[in-house]
């Protein structure tokens, strides 16, 4: 946190939405973003032109259910309940704004975030999906847990990933990141059944989470060793790893803040 | 099950199906329903009309999970996995088959079921829920789960439902059902948290799960005292019962069959 001495504090709003609808978070113009909703809704609250910061980038389709924003403060913040109701008056569908904090002065949602916990939802086997048809990847074959559990520990733990990383500018930027958590563990959602792979890190590079969870289903159908998943991290190359999962599987589930950051 | 020995047996299908685009359960011209949509994929598999019984005809916007759907077979049955793929093809957005089941000759799954589970999922709070939104009722008021479940017990065993039935018809017909379970709980999906009334019994009357839900949160908000719901009943009258719920937060869950029934 810098210290912004002009500012009266940060609101910082959680949010919850459907990636489906969106061209991600990031504001594009011309596009129906979450970050230019969210500016939209607060600047007519406020009644000034607002910019908001996300802990993440999500990009489009990806849902988050505790994605974190923050936008200083130069006025006294409203009563937070009556502008969780305001909020979400003015939202519109697919998003919801789910709680409305008071944070430090100077405090930014993406640089103060000590950790983001992203969850992977996948359904197995020869039945699609229903309810979790949208927030859910069919992979119609069955898979090996124990194989995909057996290939996660590789990941655990600070590694350069740019195996796992989409864009072609991770060439000349730092790709170390930390994994602090990847467990696979079968999960029940709606009454539907689905196996949910959990990742928690520091920060994580352009579809990280997507491409580690396209290799794990890789390992999971047979189609590669549980022991690839290591070659893949050390080749340092995204041409080793498996396909991107796509997005709508993903859900940004929850980021976590140091408790001093709150008023 | 009576003997029809002309047939070889009964196809029954388990299907699950998002109730937003039907119009119901059961077929009326001109409208897209859950029967039409199986009876014309079994059409086209099996080279002949079909006519199929569901076990319960669930209203529109109502969902199912483990609708259990009977059609009389002529011809030797088609290897049920072949048969699960080719009618999940055929099938189109918001209907899924999770099962495929052979059945004894004459088995119906309207008069064979023995009981029937229906879930009706509850937002309660200043918060509206975002992947919960197509599957619950979002009532804004914190609920008395306590209130509710005294209220609740009032209803099962073997009752004239009568208050709790929606169409005129009921005058004329036998309303006495027996309710086996009504147990409220909280849950939690997809990350978000809701209240789960579950409700197990022999049969239904129309909305019967509906009206007993809008009641049970009139007493949840202290609308109405736990006792009032043993009036109700009392009053053999609709008009003495809370609101109707709305039918977006029912699902259809489970229905359940002697071992006999299956060949």
């Amino acid at each position: 946190m810098d210290t912004d001495t002009s500012s009266t504090g940060t609101l910082v709003l959680t949010i919850a939405y459907d990636g489906a609808p969106f061209a991600g978070f990031a504001r594009q113009p011309g596009f129906d973003t979450v970050q230019e909703r969210i500016e939209s809704a607060l600047a007519t609250l406020l009644r000034r032109e607002v910019e908001c910061t996300g802990a993440g980038r999500t990009d489009a389709g990806v849902h988050a259910l505790g994605q974190v924003v923050s936008v200083p403060l130069r006025e006294e913040l409203p009563d937070t309940h009556a502008l969780l109701r305001s909020l979400n008056a003015l939202m519109g569908e697919g998003i919801v704004v789910t709680s409305v904090m008071r944070g430090a002065p100077g405090f930014s949602a993406r640089f103060d975030a000590e950790s983001r916990e992203y969850h992977y939802r996948i359904v197995p086997g020869p039945v699609p999906p229903l309810f979790l048809r949208d927030v859910a990847w069919w992979v119609k074959r069955t898979l090996d847990l124990g194989a995909m559990r057996d290939a996660a520990a590789a990941l655990v733990g600070e590694h350069d990933f740019r195996s796992f990383c989409v864009t072609d500018s991770a060439k000349d930027r730092r790709t170390v990141r930390r994994l602090e958590m990847l467990d696979i563990a079968p999960a029940e959602h709606l009454g539907e059944h689905c196996v949910t792979v959990r990742v928690v890190g520091n920060a994580f590079l352009h579809s990280m989470v997507r491409v580690i969870v396209g290799s794990l289903v890789d390992v999971g159908c047979g189609r590669r060793s549980a022991e690839w998943l290591g070659e893949v991290l050390a080749a340092r190359d995204r041409a080793a790893a498996g396909p991107t999962a796509p997005a709508h599987g993903l859900t940004l589930y929850h980021v976590s803040y140091a408790e001093e950051c709150w008023l």
